[in-house]
């Protein structure tokens, strides 16, 4: 991986977490300060670093992210309002910016208040080992996990007017999952500079094609947040007061959306105890919210998901979902392709091998949904994961 | 069971289940005539049955509902639509009535056109054994189920005017499962007379506190049909001209609610593997809608399901589903109930004992989530099923 100039990172174990040497508190830190832009979730149940983050981003001079796993500092009231804005305070202090400068994020168990003596321990150590290289960066990425299998990572470098610019990224989440844990967070470095409103602007397109895009469980959690900083320490040196536009800022955003696309792909790919990827390509609808509702209600069914894991090439299921996705359609013009074998054209069954389909479902990690209708020419892509007996085994066999 | 007047019913083996022995075809004869009221399935892609019905009802003189289980004539085209009026025209020519006076209901596999020889084999059995007592109501009862363990039925007698009101009521569905399998059908006998239009507002009504306050898993079917029935025969005998008005139909609309909020339940506690039926009782919301959309998400939550299923008080995963439910409401006003034990009050979490919570919810088969809003007056009651390892089970395992 190429990391972005102009960072420094660091994923420490400061005890949030139960289990010893497992990284739990990380560090992003832009020595020259960067450009920043958030995405957060739109749950009315929000934690405090959500609340925090939102209140500040676009901002122009980031120093310093904070993240600790462990704990997501949600539904913890006025006490979790202080604790997030002390969080910054810590994080700041150990590089030697201001609170004003900082962003935290959390994950983790819900209602439980902050070990703050921890936070401010972890906020040192972290300080204390903060790299440049590709080792920092992964133990960062390491440091935001919860019930995630493996780091979710990906990178991406590419010249603009001359000039080289690296993205990286990192993110974690695996399904809203295991007691009371949650969310889905991100974090996307770049060494391009940008506006904050370009840096707004382009990841709020971005998250739409990518972490909006993927469901496990269809459970929107407390904490979701996507970051975007831009640090504008692309070689040879650019500076702040150059930010891309025009042109430049599309061949930007193109390598942003790809990198998020692949960076949420991920999060369903992790679904607990999944054993497919699911990826639904709706296409031929009026509005593209038209066909993110359509493919975010097959997503969500939980007989479309087990179909899937059972290998089981259940059109009906399929269909009938996207009839009460609340999107006005002729069912007499719909298509539905799986796995390359067309099962259903204008509204009616097309005879199929069923034994054949169910085998190339059971082959391959990776299923393909397409959907076609014929009202316009919007498309999405969406990803979940499908639904089996460890996935209900991992979140229902917790006693307290 | 009282079984209401004027009705005879019927239910045969005639060849669509491929089990032998099981009842697959169901005949309900007003040989006087009975008004008619329907509620259907709100999904795009509705079964032919459900097309047909909904085209005829309200009716005032409606002499036989024909129902066949194995098969949901749905996703069928144009020939579906002409094989559920020969279905008709066989019900209404086996027990001597007209074509517009028969009403059509479906389920089963979706996708394969209805064996039209074994409807009229099924049709003229049915007719030949028509009866007026429990026995050949529980026949008929048996004749609609597809993958439930056992008939769904209820019964009320009750007194008005000074004459005698009996309704009985039979439904299937245990959640959209099975290979293709689909749907909840209901239908209600009263021997109370109704006006069309009266019929139709009770029985929608009705449906608004039972049926629609009931989810598996949230996937809704291409066949759902509630049907009520009214012959109008009560004893002493009254007429077709002297129609239920006022306080008296205020009375058996009560009846009618309580008789059909019965059914319902039946369907979440038959939940294909279900351990739990919950009940979610959502109060203090602006409107009743808002209330029944904070329930049906939280209802649908597949973290809530699991944990119930794990008996595991995870309220988190309650109140962040009710905050994407997408009603606004205030965070800071929200109190959660579990089998009576508080563990949210005002937007905080209270103290309480993980284990004897746990236990609670361990040692019954009903589980009561009390959710309350600060918001307004409004409450609804929601009943769904938990999710666990046997409902994926049952779902995943079958192999085309």
């Amino acid at each position: 991986m190429h990391i972005p100039h102009g960072f420094r990172f660091a994923g420490v174990h400061a005890g949030i977490k139960k289990q010893a040497q497992k990284e739990d508190f990380t560090l992003v830190h832009c020595p020259a300060g960067a450009t920043a832009a958030g995405v957060y979730t739109q749950n009315l149940v929000f934690a405090a670093p959500v609340a925090f983050d939102r209140a500040r981003t676009p901002a122009s001079d980031i120093r310093v992210v904070a993240v600790n796993s462990g704990n997501a500092n949600a539904c913890t009231g006025e006490r979790g309002t202080s604790d997030a804005h002390q969080m910054a305070r810590l994080a700041a202090a150990a590089v030697g910016a201001q609170e004003s400068q900082a962003l935290v994020m959390s994950t983790g168990v819900i209602g439980v208040y902050l070990p703050m003596d921890k936070i401010a321990a972890g906020a040192t150590s972290a300080a204390a080992k903060l790299g440049d290289d590709e080792a920092a960066f992964l133990s960062a990425a390491r440091g935001i996990l919860t019930t995630d299998k493996g780091i979710k990572v990906a990178s991406r470098t590419l010249t603009i007017g001359g000039r080289e610019i690296r993205l990286a990224g990192m993110c974690k989440g695996a399904g809203m999952i295991g007691p009371n844990m949650a969310t889905m967070l991100g974090v996307v470095t770049t060494d391009a500079a940008l506006s904050p409103d370009a840096a707004q602007s382009a990841l709020t397109a971005a998250v739409e094609e990518s972490f909006n895009c993927i469901s496990v469980e269809g459970h929107m959690s407390t904490n979701d947040t996507v970051l975007l900083l831009a640090s504008g320490a692309g070689k040879p040196l650019t500076t702040h007061h150059s930010p891309l536009t025009g042109p430049d800022l599309v061949t930007f955003q193109i390598a942003l959306n790809e990198l998020c696309i692949e960076l949420a792909k991920q999060i369903p790919d992790d679904g607990e105890g999944a054993s497919h990827l699911i990826t639904i390509h709706v296409q031929g609808t009026k509005t593209k919210d038209d066909a993110r509702r359509i493919a975010q209600t097959v997503a969500n069914s939980a007989l479309v998901k087990t179909a899937v894991a059972g290998a089981d090439p259940n059109w009906g299921r399929i269909v009938s979902a996207a009839g009460y996705a609340g999107v006005p359609f002729d069912p007499a013009g719909v298509d539905l392709v799986v796995n390359g074998h067309k099962l259903y054209e204008r509204g009616a069954p097309v005879p199929f091998d069923a034994r054949t389909v169910s085998a190339a479902i059971k082959a391959s990690r990776e299923t393909t949904i397409e959907l076609a209708f014929r009202e316009g020419t919007a498309a999405i892509r969406f990803w979940t994961s499908d639904l089996n007996v460890d996935y209900v085994r991992f979140n229902a066999d917790y006693t307290t």
